[in-house]
C-alpha cells in the first residue's frame, strides 16, 4: 500500500474502521505557527456521521488527539500526528466470506488474502477521510492567513443540480461564499433546490437505495505560477489526492467534460488586465494551464458514485465455497455520501496545494 | 517543476521544444529484457507531426536514440535514456512578450520570468510526450508478455461520438481490438462515424478554428489485486500521469461522470463467477474499486481540450507596456490535438500500471 | 522536517520527548504476516531506560501500543502504527533560553524560533529510537523467517575496546552469536573486556561526564545482488538511516577507514568458490561492492559520540541576552549512550534492508 | 536499481562506461539562473582521466552537451540534461566470464544476470562520477553566489598524510583555501608533503598495485539551521549521495571515529559569542548537531578504498565452468583514484546540501 502523499508536506494515513484508531501523520510544518484546536473540531464535525438526518447513524465522536507536533497552541516542528478512537463498531455486520458487490471487498481479498481487516471497510471506509479533514484544517487556518480558501458546493445529487460556478467570468467565487458553504451540510448555490434534494436523499433511503452525485470546490487566492509540471502540476497533484479519498469516480478541471464538445474559440480564456495584471478574463480552464496556476480560481468538480452498501439483494459469490448467493448489505449506511465526502475533498484539495506552495518557497512565510 | 513520476520504475522527462532535444530517463527495469526498438519507432510514429494529413505540418524525424540501458536487444541493468535531437523548429513564430491564451505561457511567465523557453511551447508542448510514447513503449513491449494490452480509440471529437466500451460486461475489449486501435490515425469501435469526424476536424482547420474531444482507453489482462491504495490506487497513480499530459482537462473512470445521475442499484457491479472465479459481472467501476484492480479492464476517459492555437484574432496583453492588444497565434498547429494525444495517455497508463506491478511483485519476473 | 525514510517499506517517525507521546506508522507489509507482539516488547526492552545500572534512571514503560495494521496476531495489510505514551518527563529541567553545548537546541533554535519543543531534547532525543526498535522488531521477525539476522557488539568504550568481527573469512558470524549479542546490555565477542568496559562507564558517571564508543553490527543472509545503486545502493540506504540515529558521527563498511593504508592487494577480497558458488574469501568490503551485496554479511562499524550532557559547568549563550553563561546540564543523564544507541542501528539497518529485498521483490514472499 | 537523489533538487543519473554515452537530469532548478557553462567544464578537468600523470591513460574529452534546460546561459526553468558521450572504450579488456575481485562484477552479475553491461565497469565506473560533476558545478556556481563554498583537500594517500582542518576553532578554512585547492590534482594544506605523496602513488604503480587514502571536504557559509532531521538531517542527506560515490567506505563527521575515544568534556564545542551571535567554538561535531547546520562549516572525511584493479594475479571463479581461475586485470587503470574521487565527493556535497537549502527556502533565492 501507498499511505503517504505530498513531497514536502507529507501527509501520512494509518488505521482501520474497526481498528484500535484511525489517524494521520502530517510533516513539515514548521515550528511558531498558530493552529487553533477548535477548528480542527469544526471541520471534523462537517464529516462526522450523524452531522445531519440525511446520514448513517453510526456515532462517532470523532474527537481528534494530537498528539505531537504541537505546544501552546503551536506547532513544534515536529511531525504532527492525529488519532481519533474508534469506538461504536459493531463488527458483526461484516461478513468476509461474501464480498459487498462495488465495495472494496473484492478485490482486497484477492490482494492481500483473507487476514485484511474489511470490518467496516476496513481502512477502505469513508471513515478514513476524518484524518484527511483534521490535517486540512491545519492546512485551511495555515493558507487562510495568506488569502487563499478552499470552498465547495453540492452540484448536484442524482438528477437534482444546484446551479454550478460561474466559468464566463475570471475572479469566481468569494471568500464569503465558500465560507458559508461550511458552515451546511448541503451547500448550495441555489437554495431553491435544496428541498429537492433533501427529499431525493431520503427517497434512496426509503427505497433502500442510494444516489451518487457530484461536488464543485473553488480554491481562491493561490499564487500565479504554482505548480510544478508536469508531474505536480496542479491537476496532476491535485488529482492523486483527490482519487484517494473513496468513490470518487471522475474529476474534472474547469470546463471538464464539456471541453470535448468545445471549439478553440469557445474554449479558449482571453487574457485581460485585472487591476491591472495579465489574468484570463474567464476561467474555462478551471484555474490552470500547462499544469500551472494562472491566478484564477482553481475549480474542480468531482463525482461521487452512489454508496454501494444498499439493502437490496445483490449477487455475490461466498468465497470459501465459490458459489453465488444473494447478499444483502446489513448495516447503517448513508444513502448518499456526497455531502460527507465534500469536506474530503477541500483537505485534499488544501493539502495538494499547500505542498505545491512548499515546493517552490519553502515553509518561511508560514510563521 | 516535478519532471519524475513513478516509485519502483521512474521515468525522468527532459527537453524544450526548441532547445537542443528532448528525451526522458527510464529507471527501474532489470537487465536482461528483450526490447525491440522497431517497436518504439511504430509507438512513436503513431504519435509523430504529420502522421495523417488530419495533423500539423511540422516534420520531425521524432526517433528516440537509446543512449544508454541497452546492449544488443537487452537491458543492461542501469537506466534507459532516450533522446530525439530537435530540428525543424521556427522560432521566430513566437513573441514572448504576447503571451497566447490558453496556453502555458502567462502562468509560465509568472512563474518563471522572462527566461522560461517558451519558443514552440517550450516543455509544456505537446512534443514533450515524444519520449514518454518511447518509454511507453518499452512498458508495453513488458507487459504483453504477461498478457497485458492497453489501447484506446477517439470517443468523440467536437460533436461526433465513437460508441463507447461497453461497460455494461465484465470482459470489456479483447486485445485483438485494442492492437487494431493502434494501426489508425482515428481509431474507432464504429468505422461509420470516421467520415464525419475528419470532416468535422477539416472544418475546424478551415474555420481557423480547433476542436476538442475525449478518447476512451481500455487496459486489460491486469493482475487482480493490483494498486497500492491510497495515494497510489489504481485511478490515483493513473490521474496523476494523465493529468501530466497536455490538453487534458478531465479524468473518468468506467461510467465515470454518469454515477453522479445513478442509483446504487443502477451502478454496483453484482458479483459472479466467471471462469471459475468471483469477479464484477459488469464494469460500471472501470475496473477497480477501493483504488484496486478487480480483475475487470481497467476503462478511463480523458478529456482534451481545444488546441488553444488558432488563427483568428484573440485577445492578449502586452507585458513589457501592460496593455492589451489582439493576438493571431501564427505557426503550424493540429486543429486537433486527440488523435496524436492518445498515444501519449496510452503510454502514461502502462507506464503507471507497470509500476504498480513492480512495486508489489518486484522486477524478476520481467526477465 | 523530513520523518519518513524507505521506498517501498516506508517509516515514519513521529513524537517529542515530552509531548503526548511518540510513535511511527510502518508502511508497505502486507497482509497475513504473522508479528509476535512479545518480541517487539523485548526489543523495545533492551533500549529502555533503566535496563542497567549503567543507565539513565528515567523509568519510562515504553510499551508500544500498535493502533493499526495488525489483527490476531496478523498483519492486515494496512499501516502498521506504533504509539508510545510519554509519562516520566521532567520537563523543568530544561531552560530553553540557554543551549546545551553539542546537543541540538542551538541549531534547532536557531532552524525553528523559539517554538521549537527541545524539552528532554523533544524530537532530537535518544527516546525517539523507541519506535525505531518497534518498527524494527517486526522487520526482524519477517528477515528472520527468510534466514536473515542482525546483531551488533560494542567495539568499543572510549578506549576499552572488544575484539571485532573477522574480516580475513568470508562468512562472518553466525546466527546463534548475533543471537547471544541481544540478551546483553553490554554484548561483547571477548567477555575478557566486561568488567574494564563497565568500570569505564562507571568511571565517566562519577566523573560527571560521558564516554564515547562504537559498535560493530553484522548482517547475515542477505541474498547476493541486493542493493539499487549508485542512490539505493547498500551502503547509501544504510547510510541515510544509521546517521539518522542520534549521536552517530561515523559510519564504516568492512575495513572502513583503515582502507586508507592499504595497497590494493591487501584490500582486494579474492573471488573464491563457497558451497559451489562464488564468493569473496575475506569480507574487507563488508558484504558489498560497488553498492550490491556480494553474499558475505554486511558489516558496519558506526561511532557514538559521548553523550553532550555532562554535569560539569560548560560554556553557553543566554539567548536573550546575548550573553556568554555558564551551563551545568542537570537531570538524568547516560553516562554512555553508545549500549542503547545500539537496538536503534540494527532497526535501522533491518529496515533499510527489507526496504531494499522489497523494492527488488515485491512483498508476496513475507507470507 | 535507483539513479535519482535529492528531494528538491533532483538528479538522475543514466550511462554505462561503454554505452553511446553518460549523462544526468538535474530538475528543479528555477528559470533565470546565471550559468557559466565554462565553469562546468572546468570542474569537468578537475577529474578526467589523463589530468595528471598520476592517472590512467584513457583520454575522453568528458566534454558535456547540455541538451535541455539552458538558454543565452541562464537556465530555462526546465530540467538540465547533461549528455557526455563515451568514445575510448577498449571493451576487449574486459572478460564478463572472469569477474574482477573487489569491483561490482560479482554482485552485478549475480543481481542482474548475464545482460549487464560491466564493459569498462558499466555503470559502476568512476566515469560515472563525470554527470555528477558537471551537475554538481552548476550547484557551486549557484551557491557560491550566496557565500557558500566547498573543496577539499586529500588527507592521506596510504601512509602519507596531509594536515587536517583544525576542529579547534568554530571558524574553520577560509573561501580562498577552498578555492586553491581546485587548482591541484592533489589539493594540499601542508605542501610538504606533496613529494612522499606523488611518489606513493608512483611506487604503487611500479608495484603493480594501487593505494587507497581519504580526503577532507569542507563547505563554508552554510546557513544555520539547515537540514531535515532525522532523514533528511545534514549527515543524512549527505551520505546517501556520499556513499554513492564509488570506492568509498567511510564516512566521518567532525572529529569522526575519534568521538569514540572521546569524553564528553573533550567532545562537547561550547557555544560562544561569535560576531554577536552564538555559535559553537570549536567545530568537533563537523558543523551539525542534532542533523541541523549549527553555523561552523561541515567538515567531513571519507575513506576511498585501493583501486581494485591491480595488475597481479588475483583469485577468481569462472562463471561458466565454475572453476577458480587466475585473473590479471588489464587495461589502464588508476593507481589512486583518490584525487579523482574528490571532485565527485564535492559535487555529492553540494547538490546534497541545495537540495536541503530548497526543501527549506524554495527556490526564488537562486534568480
Amino acid at each position: 500500500m501507498s499511505s503517504s502523499a505530498g513531497r514536502a508536506i507529507r501527509y501520512t494515513l494509518f488505521g482501520e474502521s474497526h481498528g484500535h484508531g484511525i489517524g494521520a501523520v502530517l510533516d513539515g510544518i514548521p515550528a511558531g505557527v498558530e493552529i487553533d484546536e477548535a477548528l480542527i473540531r469544526t471541520d471534523l464535525d462537517r464529516r462526522k456521521p450523524g452531522a445531519s438526518r440525511l446520514s448513517t447513524k453510526r456515532s462517532e465522536d470523532d474527537a481528534a488527539e494530537i498528539l505531537s507536533g504541537m505546544r501552546e497552541g503551536r506547532t513544534s516542528g515536529g511531525p504532527l500526528a492525529f488519532l481519533i478512537r474508534n469506538a461504536d463498531a459493531h463488527s458483526s455486520d461484516y461478513d468476509p466470506d461474501l464480498p459487498r458487490p462495488s465495495h472494496a471487498d473484492l478485490p482486497a481479498t484477492l490482494k492481500h488474502g483473507s487476514a485484511v481487516d474489511l470490518r467496516g471497510g476496513g481502512r477502505f471506509s469513508g471513515r478514513l477521510t476524518a484524518p484527511l479533514v483534521a490535517a486540512g484544517a491545519v492546512a485551511r487556518q495555515i493558507l487562510m492567513r495568506r488569502g487563499i480558501s478552499a470552498g465547495g458546493h453540492i452540484l448536484s445529487i442524482a438528477d437534482v443540480a444546484d446551479q454550478a460556478f460561474d466559468l464566463s467570468k475570471g475572479e469566481g467565487p468569494d471568500a464569503a461564499l465558500l465560507e458559508s458553504f461550511r458552515r451546511e451540510y448541503l451547500p448550495l448555490i441555489n437554495e431553491g433546490v435544496r428541498g429537492a434534494m433533501e427529499t431525493r436523499i431520503e427517497r434512496a433511503k426509503n427505497d433502500m437505495d442510494s444516489v451518487g452525485g457530484a461536488v464543485e470546490v473553488a480554491v481562491i487566492g493561490l499564487p500565479a505560477g504554482l505548480g510544478e509540471p508536469p508531474f505536480e502540476g496542479v491537476e496532476s497533484a491535485l488529482a492523486q489526492w483527490i482519487f484517494a479519498v473513496p468513490a470518487v469516480k471522475a474529476l474534472e478541471f474547469g470546463a471538464g467534460t464539456a471541453f470535448a464538445r468545445m471549439k478553440g474559440s469557445e474554449a479558449n480564456d482571453p487574457i485581460v488586465l485585472r487591476g491591472g495584471k495579465p489574468a484570463p478574463g474567464s476561467n474555462r480552464a478551471g484555474g490552470a494551464n500547462g499544469g500551472i496556476a494562472n491566478g484564477n480560481p482553481v475549480i474542480f468538480r468531482a463525482t461521487i458514485r452512489p454508496t454501494p452498501s444498499i439493502a437490496r439483494p445483490q449477487r455475490s459469490v461466498r468465497l470459501s465455497s465459490m458459489a453465488e448467493e444473494e447478499i444483502i448489505v446489513k448495516g447503517r449506511h448513508d444513502p448518499c455520501v456526497v455531502p460527507r465526502a465534500l469536506p474530503g475533498l477541500e483537505a485534499a484539495a488544501l493539502l495538494s496545494l499547500l505542498d505545491l506552495i512548499v515546493q517552490a518557497e519553502g515553509v518561511a512565510w508560514m510563521r
